[in-house]
């Protein structure tokens, strides 16, 4: 009885345990290979829950929004790509490091994406995205 | 015994005890409020490790990189602002979502910056900045 009541408090201080950071890591990178590489909207929607609140500033709010920039992707820039270089997982939210080249063969934009999810969907995203310029004053790079 | 194991067994696969997480966003917290905000870089720099690599494509690498980057803050912009608007950890990193206004009243930048820390210092940062325009296609705004 004492180790059930131990466990139950373990699990209620332990982030691991408060939501499934993995599970929802693995939710959003299937999401980003599906409608960003893949450019399926289709495909991606599964992954989306009862609404879409978009914060990209460019992009139309919810789920039409990202369907249109799919389709935006997929007949301008049918061979760009995003690479993921890390990902990130904190309570409900997922954050994604991106460099995402729409031309083959240009340097591209370094991205940070945020996600939220409720109950393991997709429900709000926010980004910032930033040219990588030809220069820089180390040999670090940008990721 | 038994219990000593399995709480052994539980700090191996949670996150929570495999770094401090808590105490990492406490420290890029106390970092980033000391410099860019109290533009101050000798309380700044008792957070950093070793080293500091850097990946801003604009700032030179090391602490000098830094200190060079706040004394211009300092100069140029004295009363430049970053709002912290959401705080991330995950393992050894810690991630920010930032509203930074360098001229008040301005709409200022969309920043998403990423820090690694080794034993509880900062020892790497990336960062992507993106201005925020007048109008979006939304009401939602960048944060």
């Amino acid at each position: 009885m004492k180790l059930f009541v131990l466990l139950f408090a373990l699990m209620l201080v332990s982030p691991a345990f408060a939501a499934d950071t993995e599970a929802n890591k693995k939710t959003v990178l299937e999401f980003y290979e599906a409608g960003l590489n893949k450019k399926d909207f289709e495909a991606a929607s599964k992954y989306f829950g009862p609404k879409y609140i978009q914060h990209n500033p460019g992009a139309p709010d919810g789920t039409e929004g990202f369907k249109a920039f799919v389709n935006f992707l997929k007949e301008k820039f049918p061979n760009s790509h995003s690479e993921i270089k890390k990902v990130f997982a904190d309570g409900d939210f997922v954050i994604l490091h991106v460099h995402a080249v729409r031309e083959p063969g240009t340097r591209g934009r370094a991205i940070v994406d945020i996600f939220r999810l409720e109950d393991g969907k997709i429900v709000e995203h926010w980004d910032v995205a930033q040219d990588i310029p030809e220069k820089m004053p180390h040999n670090n790079g940008m990721f």
